[in-house]
This record gives structure tokens, sequence and C-alpha cells, in this order.
């Protein structure tokens, strides 16, 4: 399928992940690396949390050890420039996602489309200022433009850029699900179409927060990435062993007909 | 919830109302009138099928039989004039929903049209003409546009007007499905969006045909209606007592904040 799955499992605001980076145990990463490269992930996300005292070397470490034992490319997650630049240093030359950037602020944004046409990567730019997140379809459009303007201006190709419209928590509003569906619209025609490359992803895990029972936040995480997806989502960070999730995503590529249909779709669809 | 579930179920083409049908037997097609009411059926849709040799009659019983146990509006389900006519003669002044004409053939909509202002009722009109279904984005929005010149030409308001894109099977190509979340968005667009009150409906069946397994069939068609929702849709013919449609169906309300989350969402969304 075209749509791109970033696992999030290496983070270490997992438990079994945390002990395995203060232990230095490489077993669990590698099954987590492969775990999700199985099910489909085209990204496998890389967070050290707060797992670390040294975070820059926990980072390296959590590369080299996925580098270690497969081939997946890498969405290497932090806002932080040592950790950034520790973790290009240890890259073997796979692709790698910049994850994230904050779209509003000049400096960040700038450092990341520079580093990412240095290492020939690409980048997750958020539509969030230094203030916080966008909250309306308007702000969220307008960093959107900002974010183009910067990966233009710099050099990096709109193929190499994931907007990330930023679906907040409950607190901010029932309308805030419906505005990122618009956001991703409204830029998408501000760049002319797919045609552009521009990727959209999200990240769902605050969208469902509200919701106690896991059965509930999976129903609600897995309707929204459909629709989404719809309106031109193309990939999002998320939990690849969640087969209901997956087997939507590709069952929506297959009603936009970017995956066809035959009777093993869904297991053709993760490979 | 906003969304418009009509139930299937009462289809002479299912073997316990065929059966019910030449017993004159009650109890099975109250029960299906109580089971799809509970589960959230905005409307029961009644269809002879091939079960009856005197099919108007079997109508007027069938909707007799659902008169007499519950309150919940009803679906003609016929394109055949007699047959509307005997339905339309018992009908006991509850909302009806007249099921369905072919857009494209001016007689067959204007009748619909008319007897529908006459009895207070709305209809569903298919992007079809005498030559069969539209296959294009361009003829579905066309016959959209006939449809709605029809009604208001009629007097019927949009309100009361269901249009149907009409989901073909697989064997009309893979990018049909695409096509129909487009016909939405388009026919949507050209009347001046929700506010004027237009309605769009799918029937969902023949869209999984193609699979051979339960479990697939009820994926594609949960992702697809969750598709369309975000591209319009408001209403869809289907088997209501299909749980896990119905949660994605009020989830999908939930996300375009059409249905309030609480912790019990998903049972209030059935009210």
């Amino acid at each position: 399928m075209d749509f791109i799955i970033v696992g999030e499992r290496i983070n270490g605001m997992f438990k079994n992940v945390k002990k395995a980076i203060k232990e230095k145990d490489p077993s669990v990463i590698e099954e987590l690396a492969k775990k999700q490269t199985q099910a489909g992930a085209k990204y496998l996300d890389i967070n050290v949390g707060t797992a670390a005292e040294d975070p820059a070397d926990a980072m390296k470490w959590l590369i080299q050890t996925v580098q270690n034992c497969i081939d997946t490319p890498i969405a290497i997650d932090t806002q932080k420039a040592p950790i950034l630049e520790a973790a290009l240093s240890v890259v073997d030359g796979r692709p790698i996602l910049l994850n994230s950037a904050r779209g509003g602020v000049d400096s960040e944004i700038e450092t990341f489309v520079k580093l990412a046409v240095e290492h020939n990567g690409s980048i997750v730019a958020l539509t969030m200022d230094a203030s916080g997140p966008a909250t309306s379809i308007e702000a969220r459009v307008g960093i959107g433009g900002q974010i183009i303007e910067k990966a233009m201006g710099g050099g990096l190709d709109l193929s190499k850029v994931f907007i990330d419209p930023v679906v907040l928590p409950a607190k901010y509003g029932q309308e805030q699900p419906r505005y990122v569906l618009e956001s991703i619209k409204q830029i998408l025609e501000f760049v002319g179409g797919p045609d552009s490359g521009l990727h959209f992803i999200v990240g769902l895990s605050n969208l469902s927060q509200m919701a106690k029972e896991k059965e509930i936040r999976e129903l609600i995480n897995r309707t929204f990435v459909v629709m989404a997806i719809a309106a031109g989502l193309d990939a999002a960070i998320l939990d690849a062993n969640d087969d209901a999730m997956v087997d939507a995503i590709i069952t929506a590529e297959m009603v936009l007909n970017k995956q066809i249909y035959t009777d093993s779709f869904l297991k053709a669809g993760r490979m």
C-alpha cells in the first residue's frame, strides 16, 4: 500500500523499552523492530523519552541496535538539536524521517529542513508555534503554508515533507477532529493536490485519550484515520500491531484504488 | 445521531421473510421491525422481493404488520407504480421514504416526486437512467443535478430528497468506490453544502460482493461508509444489527461533532 505507517513502539515511555534502554538489552528492541516491520511499518519511530540519563547516548544505542537487525527506515523522534545530531552521526544511510519540528518556529523548522537536505531525509513538521499547537483551521493552514515555504526555500522537495496538523485532546474541544480533516483538505488544495508529493501525518493517541476502554480508543482512532485518509492523509504514527487498525487503513486504500482487491489484499497491503 | 439508518432486513430475498410472507406469519416481521428499531434504524425498508404471487397484496400486508407493532417510519422499496400505490393506500400517516426512482428517467422521477408531495414523504433517487447506472463521476453529478431540478420543480423540499450515487459491484471497476465519494462531494458543492438539506444515501451490499468471507465484506462496507460520511453521506440502507458497522457510523458522527462524546456515546447514538 501507499500509506506510510510509522511504528510508534520503540519509545522510552513504554516500560519494556525503558528497561531495555537502562540495561542496554537489545533483544526487546530487536523484537519490536521486527514485529512492527512484519506488520507493515514503513518507518520505525525511535524516541528515548525520559528513559535515560544521557539521552543522546541512548538514542545512538537505539538506532544502532535497530540498524544491526533490520533494514527498515527510521524516524528519529526528538525536538532537541543535540540529540538529533547525535542520532544523525550514527545513521547508516537508510531513509530517515526527522520527527518533529514546530512549523511556526522559524529557527526550528529551518534547522530540520537544513539537516534533512544534508542527510537526504524527510521531516515531520507540526502546525505549532512557540505558543503551542494551532487550534483553528485557519491557524493550521497558515502554519502549513509557512512549512511549505520553508521547505521550498531550503531546497527540500515537498515529497520529503510530512505536515502534522496535530490531533488534540478532547479538552481543546469537540470540533478539533473535524478541524484536522478540514485542514488537510485545505492545505492539499493550496499546494495543488496529491501530485505535489506533500505528505500528511498524524499521531493518533491524543484523539481518544478521553475514553477509558482500550476497545473504544481503538475504535475512535481507527474511524478517524479512515476519515482522514478520505481527506488526504497518507501517513500516521501508530501501533503497527493493532491489526484492526491496519486492516482498516488497507481497506481505505483499496476504496481509493491505491490497493488492488484480491482475496489476500489485507496480507498484500502489509508487504 | 443525525445519520439515518434504513434497516434492510424486511426483504423477501431473505428466507425467513419470504416464508413469513407466504404463510402470512406476522411474528418474524414484528421481531425484525423491533430488533432493527432498537439497533438505531430510523426507517424500516420493506421489500416484497420475489416472495409473493400478488406482490401488491404482500406489500400491503407487510406494511400493516409493521404498522401494527411499531411507530418507526418505513421505506417502501419498489420501483413499480402499482405496488407503490397499493402501499400508499395503507400507510397510516407516519413518515415514509419512497425507495427508489431512477433519477435519469423523467416519468419515473416525476411520479415519485408527485407521490412524495401528495403523501408528505421523501424519495430515494438513483443516479441511473434507462440504460443503467451512471458509472462515471460526471454522469452521476449530471443525473444528481436532474434529480434536484425535478424535486424543486415539483415542489418537493430538498430535505426530502435522498440521492443514491449507486455503489457498483467490482466488475464495473476498482475506481467506482472513489467515484461515489467524489460524486457526493461534487453534488453537495453544486447544491451549496449541507444547509441545502439534501441527503445522500447508499445501499452497501454491492460494494463487497467480490469478497467471500463475511468478515471481509463487513470490513469493506464499514470502512467505505465511514469514508463516505467524511464526504457528506448522511444515510445508508444496511444491516442495522451489524453492531460494528453502527459503532463505526456513530464514531464517525462524533469525529464530525454531530454526536457528543460521553462514556456511553455508542449507546446514545442508537437512540
